[in-house]
């Protein structure tokens, strides 16, 4: 053996589970593809030495584990920037307003604020680790959210409403996620308005220096840095233990964790081959179709025009964004969503264009300074051959009935953790380190100190 | 150069795109990932040389391009046993009928002969060769086909009966299709009553000898042997060529032809990648869930009783069945099919518990006899490592119109073919043919013999 434990994934998921495993005391291998650790997240750098984010970056109330994580290695967390006026982009009219909650006069609003309850209520039915026991699993996988909402949705303003909100939330359309899968995603995320929101939501709250700093740091206290520029191709286990072949590399070990999403764990060749019920279950985990863009100015001018920064849109191709500025407020950086259907149309342009959409959309929005930023930064993780979608997999209808138990059903001596094995959060960097640590713990278990095969 | 072009793959499209490649001078490198060629076709001896089907095999009225390839490599067709009565087990009753067309006379027959009627008015405007111009494309790919009937079909009765229906000829439950997809796939098979049918429909006919003597031939008839057990792991393609990474073999080529099936496709390492859309497009097409059995008798002896030996039914696990046997009916096979639902159930059970399950179901319908073939033969393709599911791949909700542009446009000197890239029967042998002659077509018009890269 070469080692205990080898792990496949040097993003927050592998580390994770990379971290617990070096305490209990056993050898670990980490194996990643990228040149870089971090998976998912990832820093950009900004100038003298500041960072933002180029991938998943937000916390907030309730997400325990990644803010526990970052905290014992040392990195803080500090507010998304959240006053001044946000806007809205609805219906070709532009709006300020103090919140996004839709106000209750409108009857478009009523209707959305009715479904949203509705939402919530029906995801309190689905339990986050198990959506395949609600009490109206088979119903629920039957539909499409889009399906639901064309009946439950009388107006088609609050339908589209609704349909913007979604698109910013899972980075894809109503009509591509089963009805089960959202309330599952609401139930792990506790309710819609939460998933949704800034202050006392799921972007309340970022990481000083950057979400990647936490990888960069967890890897750093490795006895053993992780292998980078390794892909892992194919995993062979026996009674004795496995073996897995990276581009380069063999590493024999005990067991494995793979940590990588469930499209890529999808193409590694298993001996003896993944159960059927898993295969299936991956061919119906489509990851989402996400662009982020960041804006890069001298200073975050916006805010003297009493702007947040935020904003929600229907307009193609930026459907949200964010003043996603260093903590001080230097440099001054717009963050960008393209998610949905505006990224699958957007995959269809060359660079120039994209580039071009996305700042008539910015200076549109937020005066002509903020059509020339210093520097544009793009990161298309749709076609990022790592990663394949952001923000992570949604499941079709009938995947989680049919196929839900495979989920975190290990191979053998192969392990599965990654954000969407995570039972709350669902597909965050909290869901990353809990499922991390999870498969962790399975590996002590099924192999307790005595008896290592190392 | 070893060759002007590779095919991956020795299935039907495969090797019906190689023999189009041949007979236009151009030298071709068949490589297959399994120990025999045929891909979804697969006889199985009997006895006395006889052979049935574990794989593909039906035909029909309008499948020219297979009767076509059939007929020139000496392999006809006789009629699919049709003579006798069917038995219709339904809601814990069994019942003789003339024929599977619900009599109009009740309520809920009347209902799921509506719901076929609109679904045939519906399917005859999207065009089976781009589904995504069917004017009411998203409409129809934003729901399930479950959704649809949820609203279109009041009685619970007309419902089952449709989706007993559906399972058979697609090998999936309602909730896992998009709409516009089966409507797309009654577009490409004329009719819901065409595809189900026996006579005057797609189970019409049959290939004397068994269908993977099609393929055996073809594969006879190339001046090089397919390379057998030589999956492919890796291509990559510059301004000069291909070259096609196999385990224990490479081989450069001027252009590639990948024609096995998108689940398997989809792990084939791409330099440079696949575009990003055609990534998505492959994450949702999820192929359908199949077991096969052939039960072997000495003879068909549900002939002497008056019974066709075909069978629809809503209990577990058989869903349909035909009876099997060569031209001369010695021996006697009976096939059933474990589909859809009742196939994700079956992967869960041990081998014994699966023959008595299917035993048991034999025996109710056709008499103690049935209950104990001197042979029962599995083919659970949903298993099998280089399948991975059958009959073919189901797209869900959004993919049609997000992504379907993507199926058959190649990848630099990559092309596609393939069942579930054909235009007529999606998802038949019928369509392999067409797919690989589609693909050989590409192939000859973007390098023409003056300028062939060998």
């Amino acid at each position: 053996m070469d080692t205990d434990v080898v792990v496949i994934g040097a993003g927050l998921a592998g580390l994770a589970a990379a971290r617990q495993l070096t305490r209990a005391g056993r050898s670990v291998c980490v194996l990643e593809a990228r040149d870089r650790v971090g998976g998912r997240t990832h820093n950009a750098e900004v100038g003298d030495g500041r960072f933002v984010e180029l991938g998943g970056q937000f916390t907030g109330p309730g997400q325990d584990a990644i803010q526990r994580v970052a905290a014992e290695v040392g990195v803080g967390t500090f507010a998304t920037h959240n006053t001044g006026a946000h806007l809205l982009d609805l219906d070709g009219r532009l709006r300020r307003r103090r919140d996004f909650t839709p106000s209750a006069g409108a009857l478009a609003s009523l209707g959305f604020l009715r479904a949203q309850r509705e939402l919530n209520r029906m995801a309190r039915q689905v339990p986050s680790e198990a959506p395949w026991l609600a009490p109206r699993a088979q119903e629920w996988d039957a539909v499409t959210l889009a399906g639901w909402m064309d009946r439950r949705l009388r107006s088609a303003r609050a339908r589209a409403l609704l349909t913007t909100a979604v698109r910013v939330v899972w980075a894809a359309e109503p009509d591509e996620m089963s009805l089960l899968h959202v309330l599952a995603y609401i139930s792990a995320g506790e309710s819609l308005q939460r998933l949704a929101g800034t202050r006392n939501g799921a972007q309340q709250d970022r990481f000083t220096g950057g979400s990647q700093l936490i990888a960069q740091r967890l890897a750093e206290q490795l006895p053993r840095s992780p292998v980078l520029a390794t892909p892992v191709r194919r995993i062979v286990q026996d009674d004795s233990g496995v073996v897995v072949h990276a581009d380069g590399r063999t590493v024999r070990a005990g067991q494995a964790i793979v940590a990588v999403p469930p499209m890529l764990a999808a193409r590694i060749d298993f001996t003896p081959a993944m159960p059927a019920g898993r295969e299936q279950l991956l061919a119906r985990m489509p990851q989402g179709t996400t662009l982020k863009y960041l804006a890069v100015y001298d200073e975050p001018f916006w805010r003297h025009d009493g702007l947040s920064g935020q904003l929600a849109s229907d307009r193609f191709p930026v459907s949200a964004t964010f003043d996603n500025s260093p903590p001080d407020g230097r440099p001054g950086v717009l963050l960008g969503f393209v998610v949905g259907r505006h990224a699958k149309q957007m995959l269809n342009l060359a660079a120039a264009d994209r580039e071009s959409a996305v700042k008539d959309c910015l200076s549109g929005w937020f005066g002509p300074r903020a059509g020339a930023p210093r520097q544009l930064l793009e990161a298309s993780w749709t076609e990022d051959e790592w990663t394949r979608g952001c923000y992570c997999s949604n499941l079709v209808p009938g995947a989680w009935t049919s196929f839900g138990p495979w989920i975190r059903e290990p191979h053998g001596r192969v392990h599965w953790a990654g954000s969407e094995t995570g039972v709350r959060w669902y597909g965050s960097m909290d869901a990353a380190v809990t499922s991390g640590e999870r498969a962790a713990a399975e590996v002590l278990a099924a192999a307790p100190a005595g008896v290592s095969a190392s």
